[in-house]
């Protein structure tokens, strides 16, 4: 009576999925546009940085060696020439005993090769002309922010699939990157399936419960850098189902369907997958939650069945959707970040399977504690709140006692950038 | 000729500029549009869940004591009364031998107090009537998710100022907020000064820059969780960028200028606040980057100047605006997250002043870990492309060795979701 579905490790079902991996596309947008998107080409430095010598500070600009005699007790006197703000560019030649007063930022005179702060300086007026004089000794380059010393041209500065955060959009600014060639989001399409979905807006009712899985997906969508195509709720009613979803697939580059993928009697998915000519690539995961996640392939287009169940549904996205965004977002390396981390509260029950536990972290004296987000029941949505990870507990393992070390998925990947630039 | 400024100790200075919170304010947005926002309402449990008892399995319920005599050799047969799929609700009583088909989600029958799955039951039938049988004891509650098992009503489950992540947009959704009510997105003005600045899509000068400023704090903004509006730059002369400055107050919450607040010729802030009637909290801060920040009051608005130099504009906007933002947006921890790591780069600069250092995380087997972002000068702008955090090195120390212990401020505060939920 029930079908028999060989489970397979989710290593390879991960593996499976990467196999039909959707290749991304490229848009323009403008750069005041460009906030949490990916490059899709690299930053290179336009010109050196800075592109002139400049000013550190506020000061004067003059030749060092005319400060070869100077001393406490023998002040070397400047004629002040000109007078340059940042932005300005000096229009006279320095020459022996002569300064410009110069503003932070602002371009080195020529003959000039070095500078001194205001503070080590004494002005004066003779005869109405500005002098001002000093102390000490200066040398060669002391206090010029040399051209190109910070960047040389031509260098690559971020890499493609670099997320565009504040630093990389100055770095897009100085380079005159007025529009940006980012990864196109990637659209993904989202159909609930399940006769006990109500609307948000709608009063519950007898035996039925909210429909939470959409709204979740789509967050989850937008949190991995892609744009959601919410399609509606599926009846348990097979025709108007499979036109549906055949109509959604004109639509988007990725369908996920939550539930209807279990062997119950009201689970349509197996039957329409068929249907489509869609090849199921496996239908059952040993894990939990989620062993009932199903991926299927049509054309260049991945179905993704996810579980009706909300902690499964979120997992099985994380593990399995994810990272064919990331890949068509041009990440290099589109899985969820591992680290390791020390257990904090027991997790008696056994894993006969790959177990993901909704978890979030703590850090206490540079340890990375992992703690459980919530019960630990494949049902309970109020866990999800709090998870910004997944603990990692291998199958065929009896329990945890605190102070364990365990392996931890971080969902946030904010803090993991710097693998993806340069 | 140069005003002298009293630097106060950074700390001093944040705790003067939170003395001058701005409270937040609140409007409705749908749900479908509510992601990455804080909630100004806590998500309180309308109802209980389950809202019913209900079946986590595909199978059947019937009355455990049915099963009493039940064992391998003696298989107990039930009378398959009524099939019922998940939203459908049972409208028949069990009575004793009898039993309802029950799929995943479907609410437990009236008479029945226990699931056994289909994998354990056999199925048959007799003149036309259907029969299961099975060959194990079952106990009361067994395979039932017991009303309110999960979240009992009134239960109060994600704070005021938490992140509208994915698992609490799935439980807004689940207790039918149809339109969630989140903190208003503080509006913050940006100006950027200093006749040195070029606009994003114009050709290098000599002397010159492009403003990068004006994007990256706008995208620091985003990240914080405001909204931006760029009012341009200003030109370094004193009446028309009074004018645009007082103007521009009209309009936003906070306003932030960078550039113009040193002690240079050109620098016109201070004359600014001034006929303004801005207060100015302090104009020098015991730090680097960032020493000329200045802040000001004026009634219930803030004015920051930061530096025109991009890592201190960046470093005094996570240390000073941000808290203020976040307080806005009703969190009760406004700072930013402080870990501690272990230092891999030497960084052999004595720190007079307490340093702000580019820096990202790594973590190595528990083990977090504090990088260089690039090379720590204050006008580097590449390595804020790879910052993830800002180091903190006290001041009056003199240089560190890889291995020291090391505290870090976190810039992405994703990962430290858990905190502002209940």
């Amino acid at each position: 009576m029930v079908e028999v579905r060989k489970p397979i490790p989710v290593e390879e079902a991960v593996h499976q999925v990467m196999n039909h991996r959707i290749e991304g596309s490229e848009e323009v947008v403008l750069l005041h546009h460009s906030d949490n998107r990916r490059l899709a080409e690299s930053v290179v430095a336009k010109h050196p940085v800075p592109s002139f010598d400049k000013s550190p500070y506020d000061g004067f600009a003059f030749r060092s060696e005319d400060t070869i005699d100077a001393s406490l007790d023998n002040p070397v006197s400047f004629e002040v020439i000109e007078h340059i703000g940042a932005g300005q560019v000096p229009t006279k030649v320095i020459h022996k005993n002569q300064a410009i007063r110069i503003m932070t930022g602002a371009q080195i005179p020529e003959g000039a090769d070095c500078v001194a702060m205001f503070e080590i300086c004494r002005t004066f007026k003779e005869n109405g002309i500005d002098f001002m004089s000093i102390k000490r000794k200066m040398r060669p380059d002391q206090n010029i922010i040399k051209e190109g010393s910070e960047v040389t041209n031509g260098e690559t500065l971020v890499k493609v699939g670099a997320l565009i955060n504040p630093g990389v959009k100055a770095l897009l600014a100085t380079f005159g990157y007025h529009k940006v060639t980012v990864a196109k989001k990637p659209v993904v399409g989202v159909i609930a399936t399940g006769t006990e979905l109500l609307d948000v807006e709608e009063e519950l009712q007898p035996g039925k419960i909210r429909n939470s899985n959409a709204y979740m997906i789509a967050s989850q969508i937008i949190r991995a850098g892609g744009e959601y195509n919410y399609l509606g709720k599926l009846a348990d009613e097979f025709d108007s189902s499979y036109q549906t979803i055949k109509k959604a697939l004109d639509e988007v580059d990725i369908l996920i369907t939550t539930g209807g993928v279990s062997v119950g009697d009201f689970d349509l998915m197996p039957a329409i997958y068929e249907k489509l000519g869609a090849d199921v690539l496996f239908n059952k995961v040993a894990m939990r939650p989620g062993s009932v996640t199903t991926v299927a392939v049509r054309g260049n287009q991945l179905l993704f069945g996810l579980s009706g169940n909300p902690s499964a549904c979120y997992v099985g996205f994380e593990l399995f959707v994810r990272p064919i965004l990331h890949h068509m977002l041009f990440s290099d390396n589109p899985y969820l970040k591992r680290i390791k981390a020390t257990l904090v509260d027991p997790f008696p029950k056994p894993n006969p399977f790959t177990r993901f536990v909704r978890s979030y972290v703590s850090y206490e004296n540079k340890e990375v504690l992992a703690h459980l987000a919530g019960m630990d029941k494949s049902n309970v949505v109020s866990s999800l709140a709090h998870t910004t990870g997944l603990m990692v507990l291998p199958g065929g393992t009896r329990g945890f006692e605190p102070g364990t070390d365990v392996e931890l998925l971080l969902l946030n990947e904010a803090d993991t950038q710097r693998e993806f630039n340069s």
